[in-house]
């Protein structure tokens, strides 16, 4: 009743607030507490959702392709807590000093459709990524994998070794990019982190020895970041950069010598490496390999991709966890985002009162 | 490069800010503007629109439908702005003191994924919805339309009956609600704006006289608000309340009278009062009524119905409108909700400093 009162006043009662974490304040959250404890936990927590993968709603995302790039929705529920993400991927951005991928996310209420968190998600993407790409490779990199290869060293490349590091226990990662720019800033911000970092001056020279190998690359076309016989047996192939329709990482014949793990298959289809592939192409789902009613990596020898897109489901892992931490800290603001009359019919009411009190 | 200096100290730079509209700051734009103008504004806002409907991207919403009810999100551009609105719809939230409908709402560059507003939509949603209506009842209401019968008297009663009022000449409104206290809270809302009202006890009686009968309920569920004998030849109908599966206001054999006018037709089959008739009936796509291409009233004596259930090119002007209007005014405030290193592909350098800086 005191918020009904508030409201009365014109000031927004607590339900029309939502809880937004803007940028700087997951940068806050982050390091209160600890970078890569946010990405074991993301990891598990997306470990768990994937377990429970019969319990949500799944939709290919909502894509809106332009010249230039794309804009893309994705929604996802449990039943109990709806969430999406907004995404962009526009690979010519940073000619302009723009982001290649911004995002940001929210979570609401599937009994009463009131949102209850607003969050960046460009920087809690990278995140996520990340840790869904440690996630597969839990389960699919050859045991004792202690070396990485890194292909790509662009905005991705930070978050996917040090997930690795810490999930996986990656040692060493051996960095190639065409712009040694790129690589230069990689290892910079690399150094410190307690993980062995080899700049190389070709991808052949990032693999040698490398048990995981993660391809991070942005060009909006089919390229080939990885030729047939760049990969040798018994590696995981983490791929990353194919993410959407035309725009593809690895020769076809790696795809025929590998077995394939992906999210969600009507989406990878279409926008993962596996469009260059027939439609009935075999593939396994992830989270049958984690419940364990389907297996992972059967043989050291055996060459193992995960086809990475990026699925709605590890974005809601993600904001729940969001929403879960901001509890009792100041790393949110509450935004006067849902109108709340007094008598919810009485929306025209509350806009003539508003009025008035000018 | 201002900016770009800007966020070397951790202070996020224009381009990562999103001008933000709260619920406040609509209700002042509004009344800054005036309201009856938002809503002429806003019809022919979106009129326009309609007249170049073919630019524009277009998909039925993305629903997730639970018991309680739907969330929804209604993405569109016209290749230049991309645009989306989320969206609830929960009947049984009014018993809890919420609203029926929330929403907010997303304008982006198509060319760099960047968002450029993020807007509340609740009472956006009511406006656009009673502008799409007055739209048309200017192309379907029989000539010289003055009465309005309002069948449902909840949150969207008054902005339906001013837009009819502004956009049409509306003089008198004739209330029916099953609830009479929404009756009487419309009756008082509308009373000063220069509209007769008359609160009826039964609908029959609200239908007295009028040439345009808007239906406006929120049950989620078949329910004929108006059934066959109900109503005469020579009028209009705006049928607002039908606007997911399984909920419909019309009796089945008022829409085999009636010439039926439709937004998106893949979206009204699944949704609107149509849903209870053949997949190929034979509907009208209102924006053809606009360009011409299609003719619209033809007879004094028809029955026109215009079906709504609301489509994403609305939210779409709607927005577009709000973007224009707060250049220069103090209704809107910068969201830090987008990441923007200064080298584009540092995200993770971003995130170190600003660790570095607490």
């Amino acid at each position: 009743m005191i918020d009904k009162k508030i409201s009365m006043n014109n000031t927004p009662s607590a339900l029309a607030m939502v809880p937004f974490v803007s940028v700087e304040n997951m940068m806050k959250l982050v390091h209160h507490i600890g970078l890569e404890t946010v990405l074991l936990d993301l990891t598990n927590r997306i470990e768990a959702d994937f377990k429970r993968w019969p319990e949500f709603d799944k939709t290919p995302r909502v894509a809106s392709h332009s010249k230039e790039g794309v804009i893309e929705l994705m929604p996802t529920s449990d039943g109990e807590v709806y969430g999406f993400k907004y995404v962009n991927g526009h690979p010519k951005n940073t000619r302009d000093g723009l982001q290649t991928v911004t995002a940001f996310g929210l979570l609401a209420d599937v009994n009463n459709g009131y949102p209850v968190l607003l969050s960046e998600m460009t920087i809690l993407t990278a995140l996520r990524t990340a840790a869904a790409s440690a996630m597969a490779a839990r389960h699919l990199a050859p045991k004792g994998a202690v070396t990485m290869a890194m292909i790509g060293n662009g905005a991705q490349s930070e978050f996917q070794t040090l997930a690795m590091k810490t999930v996986v226990g990656i040692e060493t990662v051996r960095l190639f990019d065409i712009d040694s720019a790129a690589t230069e800033k990689c290892a910079r911000n690399l150094s410190g982190h307690g993980i062995k970092v080899v700049e190389c001056a070709t991808p052949e020279a990032a693999m040698e020895g490398a048990q995981i190998i993660t391809t991070c690359t942005a060009d909006k076309q089919c390229a080939t970041i990885l030729t047939d016989n760049m990969v040798g047996s018994g590696v995981h192939i983490n791929a990353i950069g194919g993410d959407c329709p035309g725009k593809t990482e690895l020769h076809h014949d790696i795809l025929l010598r590998s077995e394939i793990f992906v999210e969600y298959p009507p989406q990878t289809r279409v926008e993962g490496e596996i469009q260059q592939l027939d439609p009935d192409h075999q593939v396994t789902e992830l989270w049958q390999v984690i419940t364990g009613d389907r297996p992972g990596r059967t043989d050291p020898r055996q060459i193992t991709l995960f086809d990475s897109v990026g699925f709605a489901i590890e974005d809601f892992s993600a904001l729940c966890y969001v929403r879960e931490k901001i509890v009792g800290t100041d790393y949110f603001q509450d935004l006067d985002m849902l109108a709340d009359p007094d008598d919810p019919r009485d929306l025209f009411g509350m806009l003539q009162r508003s009025g008035r009190l000018d």
